[in-house]
């Protein structure tokens, strides 16, 4: 739940006047996203998406996803496209804050999973990872292998607060994929959060992607494995190989994984892990005592992470082995 | 801020199929209104808005204002109406809470009223207390004056740790307010919440009234006194004569109050101030230490209290009284 900010009637209609996208009918802030503060605008030209950007990310990493965005759209892969003023900029300002302007896609975003919706959301992927290829800016991912132990250092004496033997838990496995993470796997554009609320469907057909502020380049099959741990464990934390089976089949209709992505599925989803647990972790860790937003458990990662470390192979997840007789 | 249930997609799919309004295309939880938790709604038909009644709003009431509004629609009165559903039903279960449907009302609150958005609050409350006048049901304001006193039981022994003093304060206003209070006053069905954030416009043209969970029988001057409180002070919580005479003004357009009711308003206007003070002060009392939520603060109707304890009649709120010599 978000929206940090409020924004005054009379500041928002003089703002939208840089934009051709109509007069102003009504906004609400909506409860989704917890990073920035969002509003459902209706104007007479349609309905828009406004972000007012608080923190995490940078105003220069803005350009990188807006344009991706466009560039994905322009490909045929559904996600909202951010609107232009007349000085052509897609990002302007707004309460003091980075402020942009997409359009609205309709469609709700999966509370219980199913398979239709695994596979939806791997086929969807699998697209947006083809028709990044020649997408022609670059940005590194800072939540990545060496952005972990950063993280690790600010929870660390803390950590065992959450979990006993948590701490020394974290730092044997930052040491294994340390070690051992791959440098050889194809990269290009992955989306790196694309959890259920950022998939959107209408019934069982998907309609759209959202929320592109992590985006950057990275291994591919890395975005492939944060899925794995995003869509396919039931609520009691058991892991669904059908879904597995769904999303991975479905991406690979798409683009077919190789035989190294295959047999580095399991340790990608162990960094996968890692990384979600540790920003959760830190979030945790910084909220005051008695606040009534409590944030997302860290420990649900740290199962995950379990269960992880124990998939002998990419047929735990449901699939055949690229070249494996069947 | 608002949102405290969240609702599966499936569910409310289902939920919807008791209704003809259409295929849901998407849901926002919206963060608007303190009490309950809301969505927007965009079906194939149009757009919504589902609540969820939370607390303080009894499922006994809801027909009360939810019938009310129809009511005054009926009459002109531009507000919501509830869908009903298949079974005749305007009221359903959701979650397992009441959940209601309403239509959305494009407009937005004025965040920093002007003097058109006082004149129009002013004039459409008018209209609303004259098409109330024939509405059939009957509830009594729990939030009167006989309300008063046990809120204050409820915080008096902490209200010294909000501002030194405030309990004899309070009390010593109580009594006077129960002393004094009018009983002979024109009586019909008020809002009782017609905050800036209950009215909608479209740029200074009012589009609509909103939330009427709070609506009952009482003293229809109250209800104007209740305004003169939550739209004519200024953030620095100096009081704008010109605001109060255009809300007046406008109202008495519409509605003329009696010599009684222009003599009684300064009475009630410390009444509404006390009714918010109490609220807000069991609110605040209410919240655990540290929590991310700040109540409103009970202390801005303390300021306004004072300033109505010194009112000495409806001259100072920039309005000739009825029958004086211009």
């Amino acid at each position: 739940m978000a929206v940090y900010t409020d924004v005054a009637a009379d500041e928002l209609a003089d703002f939208l006047k840089a934009y051709e996208i109509g007069d102003l009918l009504s906004y609400k802030g909506i409860a989704e996203g917890v990073e920035n503060s969002n509003f459902l605008l209706h104007t007479t030209r349609g309905h828009f998406i406004l972000t007012l950007y608080e923190k995490r990310v940078a105003a220069d990493d803005l350009p990188y996803f807006l344009s991706l965005m466009a560039h994905l759209a322009a490909r045929g892969v559904s996600c909202p496209q951010p609107a232009t003023n007349r000085a052509g900029e897609v990002c302007g300002t707004l309460s003091g804050r980075p402020a942009v302007i997409i359009n609205f896609l309709e469609g709700v975003w999966p509370r219980r999973p199913n398979l239709a919706h695994c596979a939806g959301v791997g086929e969807a992927m699998a697209k947006m990872h083809r028709a990044g290829l020649d997408y022609p800016s670059y940005r590194s991912n800072p939540l990545s292998v060496t952005g972990w132990r950063p993280l690790f250092n600010i929870a660390a004496s803390r950590a065992d607060e959450i979990q006993p033997g948590l701490r020394d838990f974290i730092a044997a496995e930052l040491d294994y994929l340390e070690g051992n993470w791959p440098d050889q796997l194809p990269t290009g554009v992955i989306h790196a959060d694309l959890f259920p609320d950022n998939v959107f469907f209408i019934g069982d057909k998907l309609s759209g992607l959202i929320d592109f502020p992590f985006s950057c380049n990275d291994i591919l099959a890395y975005d492939v494995a944060i899925c794995l741990n995003a869509w396919c464990f039931e609520p009691d934390l058991s892991f669904n190989v059908t879904k597995a089976r769904a999303l991975l089949n479905a991406y690979q209709r798409e683009r077919a994984l190789s035989e190294a992505e295959q047999a580095a599925l399991p340790l990608l989803a162990r960094g996968a892990a890692m990384r979600f647990l540790l920003t959760r972790l830190v979030d945790f860790l910084d909220v005051p005592a008695g606040a009534l937003v409590r944030p997302k458990d860290p420990l649900e990662y740290v199962r995950k992470l379990r269960f992880q470390q124990n998939v002998a192979g990419i047929r735990d997840y449901g699939v055949e082995a690229a070249g494996a007789v069947a």
